[in-house]
């Protein structure tokens, strides 16, 4: 399905521009809860180049409110990140999102802007028809 | 539905403290985002007691997966609290959790102590049986 191409062609992107896959799907766990159980989120992988690490969630948009899938990507990019903190904190949490949609009126807006200066958001903007990575936001 | 019963339990919870509803649902919009109008999303109801003035977005939990809508409710609530801080200063947002979810092991777990403190979150906790808020926690 479209969510597992978009997946793809993050996972290519990244290893276009010599990033290596260290785990695909990153299973996380922490408190006794497992992370990645849940099949409706979007699955996260990790990825190292030199002594850089990051974890990526491919978030793929497709719902038809935008905002809907920014409340459901931002709680669990947040929600990541804390316990990336807590056991792995070298690690760098990216947000992944399609070109197209970053484009739309929401992610123009001010309040895009405002969300990504509050929760300090690294995003990796990514071509979902051409494929590639377009840019990285930190 | 469901949602819409555990929507006027809570609604008729915090009129019995003797609060005053005065928008049902809030309807908020910024920078030309009109955040109420997703019919996935819980809608927010506003109140006052005194000059006291709250917001108050009901969760259900209904979804299989309490992470899942973990998420979208966290998500909704920062978002909506950053709307808050630039439109409604004064107006302090709750998270109202049915207490039979509240006490199941992920929100007895150290992640939600976390995010919690993380994220500075305010819950009401209230009774989706026999109605009634249970607890306040800020």
């Amino acid at each position: 399905m479209a969510k597992d191409i978009f997946h793809d062609l993050v996972r290519s992107g990244l290893e276009a521009e010599g990033w290596t896959i260290t785990n695909d799907p990153y299973r996380l766990k922490f408190a006794r809860i497992r992370f990645e159980i849940d099949l409706a989120a979007e699955k996260i992988i990790t990825a190292t180049k030199g002594s850089k690490k990051i974890a990526v969630e491919i978030k793929s948009f497709l719902n038809p409110s935008t905002v809907t899938d920014f409340y459901a990507a931002l709680g669990q990019f947040l929600s990541y990140r804390l316990v990336l903190e807590q056991e792995d904190s070298s690690r760098k949490l990216y947000l992944a999102v399609p070109l197209a949609i970053y484009n739309e009126d929401f992610f123009q807006s001010r309040f895009f802007a405002l969300s990504v200066k509050e929760h300090n958001l690294s995003l990796i903007i990514y071509d979902s028809l051409n494929g590639g990575l377009v840019k990285w936001i930190n």
